[in-house]
Formats: structure tokens, C-alpha cells, sequence
């Protein structure tokens, strides 16, 4: 099998056959097929697509390109969930913590941010001497303990994937639903979980900015999901602004504290009831979706909620001391607040160029190897719909760099304030299972 | 400029400008940009075409990518033809020495055989000591005193064709009309002649198969040259069938021997005439294709296209004892002839597959570092429109390999035979200038 001829098969529009697409991955992470010859059939599957078949197919050759978790040790129902991104998504700091207080076991490998958008693993290591990088035994006794674990991504863990990815950002071949779709599928199911919620983000700070894109990408992944025997559900929600008001990694942090102790915005609750409750259903640990919301919220008062990120903070070598005072984490040297200057209506608030604001303020990475500032970023004050008198704060900005004029005068410019009062969609659109 | 944003620029249908280009086929020569970004590009290209202006702009940063030839040197007009390559297709080596009788410069530079096509080079080479590679000025020097001298192309002469050559044919990337047409012409170009003739060939043993994509072709490169200042024309033949009779590499050297005579198969003889015709008015040696013709003619007849040819060949450090007694040249070691088992006309003769078939007798490279035996080879006997009789010889194989019972059923089955006969084209369809 000749990839030369996987190209020109593709390239006339011809469905390739699993034997084909084997061939190709299992040559490419081999070193056998060179990044000029895989790059140029990706561009060929970016104009004539793959269908369903073709993509269950690439994300099983992904899938078994390396080593898969085996989670089976672990008593109970293992969910999982993933989010494509997006800013101030701090969803998995406080829904995990829910979920394992209720009973279910949450074994999560998580990303980093690039550009705009912030990374859980990211934010997990702003708490000092929290460990991402735990042996993988390890991480299964301690889900099997206390019931989550989250961590980065093992290194043999779909390294189809890893090249995949690596090569997709640079040669202009990202944006194919196939290809989204396996490379994220392969990867969780490579860390076999029993069920997967994934939450598709659409809007301004979302990787699809239109909600039919996202709908189709939804879909194919619940598809891809249950092909491999995997209840898998997923949630359209709204990333035209960020989500809740903290974006950047302590602030993140505090943010989710505040929501596990019972408060935190209104959106960022509102997501981590609904996602939790599906997975309460995947995991059978709730029979409707009241009683999985009475649960969370029991876990909530409680305090068993907020107990479960104590326990795994401190499982994974982090000083507890900042969770339960979240006053001692270090705060940035300057911060402004972000006045407006005239009354209204929140009607915009730009989540892509405040992700980017947060990154240039130093709480992300331009570059893979960046390094980051954990106290940096935004706190907004209002969001869409919210009523605004002329004075009031829109936003304070966080960051150990001096020259941020420029970034607080452009962090004004994202918000859009109308005379009307402003009509706020619930953040879930759309639900697919 | 960042690489992946041209090819995201080219992915969107938009049109690159002159500057990208340039930084595109510069980083890639100097080894700035990496294949697998070339291949994603290319690819691009494949689906979303590039404009003339485009192609224009792609063809000067290549022909400049590298040395260019100066001809000034040399008095006269400086003319150049290029064949898009076939199957049988000798022709450079009766043209070349018939124009230059005629007292016009052709300082060519020509390509070697790969697959069902050969090249003019293998050809030249098949003669004892004939050298393709000679220093530069002393090419220069051998136009000037004998008019004509035939080489490889110079090391350093469109570095940036020879690489996106190499990529496209492992990348899938090889049918894009803009890509075609700039890898010839920037060559050609570069190559420095005053006029250019381009013979397109369409047909089952040519590039393009079918003759609306010759006639885009022909036209795109005509474009081109002339975009140039150069003149530049085409013509549009057919290669539905081998040109000629002999293919093979000796096999076509005593052929063109032969019609260099004034004999040799009608069709050879016909684009022989035709094209140097054409070249003759470029070159403006003549006045009307009637004067152009009867030139050559006279040329033929008193011997001297000949004795060009005979110079070129002793120029070159070729034995001219071959070529003045061609029962010299070795014969392969088996021969076998090819009859018919049935009467009638023949109605097709599968150009590719004799040339396939030729090279697995020895004559052709099936990979580039492939040694070729210039004895074998296949000789037809009938061409489309002869009448045939049960038992008559269609064709006769020659090769040193003693496995050949099956390739001398494959050549039988390359010819179709037909109860009616069957009207013959001329070979040249078009012309374009």
C-alpha cells in the first residue's frame, strides 16, 4: 500500500478503507511515512472530508497508535467529560469534584492553554506543588481512593494523535470536523473511561464559531462514541463571552473555589449542574435529571464537593493551605480596574481578544514553551445583559508587566454596551445523545 | 510572512500575491520551509488552482530560484522546443539537427525517462561516448560553432522545479495545470532561448489524456512565455499511440537515423516538419510554412540535417562510426516477433502500456536510480488505421531479460483490431500562439 495512492484515492473524493487509514497512521507514528506525504493527504481530507465510516476507522487506528488506560481496576462507573475550549473554562475544577463526591469515579487526562485559550492542567499547577505528572498506577489507586485524578496526558498516550496535532497547526489543515472529531475521540477513548460528556463550544472564544458547526461536530463525536460501545452525550454551550468572570490560572482557581463552596457566577454554576447531572446519568448514579441536580447540589451544601478538591489537591502534592485560604495565593503587582464610560446594556464582550488579553497580560502561551504567569489575567464585572451606569467597573486586570495600558484600553474596547436592555440565553443550547 | 498563513490564504480560494510566492519558493530552496508545508500547499493548489497572474508570478521565482542560462553569446536567434514527453517520442533528435541545418541555434537542455515515457538524454547516451553533461560554455561554445548540442540540465539551473518536482510526484500534487505549466516554463525560461515551442502531447501514453486539457495546457504556457517576451506557440499532438515505430532507446536512435535520411515512419516525419516549420518562422529563417517546409526538405535531401546531427554527436564525444553505420550498434540478445491471429484494421494501439511494456524489457527506469538496457525495446510493425493480416507481425520485442513470454502477450493485447477501417487524424490537432 503505496501512500502516494491513499493521497490520490482521497484526493479524487474516494472513501479510504480501514486497511488504508491502518496503514497510514500506524506508518506515520512509526517514522515510515514522512510529515510532507501525511500533510498533504490531510489537505486533501480538508476539501473532500471523510465520512463516518472513514472517522470511526481513523480515531480506532488513532486509538491503538500507543498505549490505552486500563481503568478496570477502578470499581464504578468511570465518566469522563471534555470541553474543545475555550475562556475562563475552569468547568472540570469544579464539576469533577462534584461528580466523585456523588460516587462516580472521574479519571481525566486534561490539556494545556495555547493563544487565547487557558488549560486545566494549567490551572491546576498555579496551586503550589500540585503534580500533573503522577505514574499511571498512581492514578488509578487514587481515583480507585478517592474517586478523581486529574492529570496530563501520558506520554504513550495516542501518539498518532500528538503528530497529528503537531502537524495540523502548521500547514493550514485544522479545521476538519473528521479530523477534530478523532483526534479528540481517540484520545478518551485511549483513556478508557465507561461513558464521555463532551461539552462543544461555539462563538467568538470557541475553536467553532457557528453553532450548526458545532452541533455537526457534536454529533459526529456521539456517533464515534457510540460505535465504540461508549454512552456518550454532548452539550452545545455558548462561548461568545468567557465563562463565569476569572480568566487567567489563580484567578481561575479562586473562581472555582468560590462555585464549590456554593457561590461563583451564575453561568459557570448554571454549566456545572447540567453537565453534572448528565454524567450522574451516564453513570446511573441518578435516575432523572432533578434528582441528579438535587444530589449535586447536596454535595454543594455539604461541603463533600468542596472536600473532594481538598482531597485530590492534596493527593496530587498541592499545599491544601491555598484551598482553604485562598488569600495566601500570591496576587499580581499591578492591577487596574476598567472603568466604563457610559451607561447601558452589556450586549458584547469578545471572548477570543480577552483570552488574548489574559495571554498578552502574561496568564498564556503564544508559543508551546512560554512560560506562564500564574497571577495574571481579567476578572470582568459585568456580562452580556448585565445593566451598566457610567463609572461602573466592566473588568480589573491582573499582570507582573509593566506596559499594560494598551491591553486595559483594548480589554475596554471588547465590551459593547447598548442603550436596549439585552436579551441572555441560557449557556446550554443544545443537548445530543 | 508565516508559511502556514499562505497556505491558509490559498485553502480560502484567495489569490497570492506576488511577495508570498516569492517567500514561499525562496524559504523552500534554502531550506527555510519544510516539505510537509510545501506538500500542504501544493495540495492546496490542487483544489483551489492559482490564477495567471499567480502562475506568472510562481514561474519567475522559480526560473530565478537559481542559475539562469545567458545564450548572448551566441549570434543568431536561439531557438528551444519542449515535448510534454511520450512514448516513442525521438523527435528532438531529427528536429534538433534539421532547423539547425537551416542555420537557427538550438541549445537545448533535455530530460531523462522515467516510466512509459524516455527521454531524450537515455537516447543520446545509447550512442557509444556520447557525454549529456559538458561545462557549461563549452555548450555555449559548441551552439555557436555547430549550431545545436543537446544536454542535461546544469546543477544549479531552477533548484526550486527540482525539489517541488521530487515532493509532487510523492505527494499526490502532480495534476495541477498552474504547477505543470510553471515547472516547464520556468526551465524553459531559464534555459535562456529567444523562442519557445511547446509539443503538448494528449492522448492514452501522454500527461494530459484528453485534449481539452492539453489545448488549457498549451495555452497557459503560451501565456507564459509570452508574458516573458518570448515568442512562444504550441502545438496540441496526439500520443493516442507511440510516435513512430521504434521504442526503445537504440531502437530510436537508428530511427531518427533513418528519417534524418529522408525515410523513417510517416507520422515522425510529419511533426518533424511541422514543428520545425514553426520553429524556422520564430526563429524568422522563413517567411511562410510552405518556405519553411521546403527548407527542411532540402535540408534532409542534400544530407545536411544529417551531418548536423553527426556533428552534435562527434561534438559530444560520441562514436560517429555508430551512426554512420547503425548495424553497429548492439542488438538485445532475444528478439521476438508479434503476430496476429486475426485479420482487419488496427483501430488502437495502447500507448502507455507499450511503453510500460518496453520498460519491463529493459528500456525504461520503473525507479529513478534504475539501469536501462539500450537494446531493448519494442518495434511495431502496424500502427491505428494499417490493414492486417491473420498472421502478420504487429510488433517485435527486443530485451537481454529471457523472461519475456509474458510481456510479448501483454504488447499483443495492446493492439485492437477492428473489421472496418478506421479514419486516421493527422497528428498535430491544434496549434496555439
Amino acid at each position: 500500500m503505496r501512500m502516494v495512492d491513499i493521497i490520490e484515492k482521497k484526493k479524487a473524493g474516494e472513501q479510504l478503507t480501514k486497511d488504508e487509514i491502518k496503514s497510514f497512521i500506524n506508518g506515520y507514528v512509526k517514522g515510515d511515512i514522512p510529515d510532507y506525504q501525511v500533510s498533504a493527504l490531510l489537505m486533501a481530507i480538508i476539501f473532500k472530508g471523510m465520512d463516518a465510516t472513514e472517522t470511526f476507522n481513523l480515531t480506532e487506528a488513532m486509538l491503538n497508535s500507543g498505549d490505552t488506560v486500563d481503568l478496570s481496576k477502578i470499581k464504578g462507573v468511570k465518566v469522563d467529560k471534555h470541553s474543545t475550549g475555550g475562556v475562563g473554562d475552569k468547568v472540570s475544577l469544579v464539576l469533577g469534584p462534584m461528580v466523585a463526591a456523588c460516587g462516580v469515579k472521574l479519571a481525566k487526562m486534561s490539556g494545556r492553554g495555547l493563544g487565547h485559550t487557558g488549560g486545566t492542567l494549567d490551572k491546576l499547577e498555579s496551586i503550589p506543588g500540585f503534580k500533573t505528572r503522577i505514574p499511571i498506577d498512581q492514578f488509578i489507586k487514587q481515583v480507585s481512593d478517592i474517586g478523581i485524578a486529574i492529570i496530563g496526558q501520558t506520554d504513550n498516550l495516542d501518539p498518532a494523535d500528538k503528530k497529528l496535532y503537531a502537524l495540523r497547526d502548521v500547514t493550514g489543515t485544522v479545521n476538519s470536523m473528521a479530523l477534530i472529531a478523532s483526534s479528540i475521540m481517540s484520545k478518551k477513548l485511549a483513556s478508557g473511561a465507561d461513558t464521555i460528556l463532551l461539552d462543544v463550544k461555539f462563538g467568538d472564544g470557541a475553536f467553532m464559531t457557528n453553532i450548526d458547526d458545532a452541533r455537526k461536530l457534536a454529533q459526529l463525536m456521539v456517533d464515534i462514541g457510540k460505535h465504540f460501545g461508549k454512552d456518550t452525550r454532548a452539550e452545545i454551550s455558548d462561548m461568545d463571552q468567557p465563562l463565569g468572570l476569572a480568566v487567567g490560572n489563580i484567578l481561575e482557581v479562586k473562581e472555582a473555589i468560590d462555585t464549590l463552596k456554593g457561590n461563583g457566577p451564575a453561568d459557570l454554576r448554571e454549566i456545572c449542574f447540567a453537565s453534572g447531572s448528565t454524567m450522574l446519568l451516564q453513570a446511573k448514579a441518578a435516575q432523572s435529571v432533578e434528582e441528579a441536580k438535587n444530589l449535586l447540589q447536596k454535595k454543594i451544601g455539604s461541603g463533600e464537593a468542596f472536600n473532594k478538591f481538598e482531597q485530590m489537591v492534596k493527593a496530587q502534592g498541592g499545599d491544601v493551605s491555598f484551598i482553604d485560604n485562598p488569600s495566601k495565593f500570591p496576587v499580581a503587582l499591578y492591577k487596574q480596574d476598567i472603568k466604563a464610560t457610559q451607561s447601558g446594556f452589556v450586549s458584547a464582550i469578545g471572548a477570543k481578544d480577552i483570552g488574548l488579553d489574559a495571554m498578552k497580560l502574561g496568564a498564556g502561551r503564544e508559543k508551546e514553551d512560554d512560560r506562564i504567569d500564574y497571577t495574571a489575567g481579567i476578572v470582568l464585572n459585568k456580562k452580556i445583559g448585565d445593566k451598566v451606569n457610567k463609572g461602573d467597573t466592566l473588568a480589573t486586570l491582573y499582570t507582573e508587566r509593566p506596559s499594560f495600558e494598551k491591553i486595559a484600553k483594548d480589554i475596554y474596547s471588547r465590551f459593547q454596551i447598548s442603550d436596549k436592555p439585552v436579551q441572555v440565553h441560557p449557556i446550554i443550547w443544545d443537548t445530543i445523545k
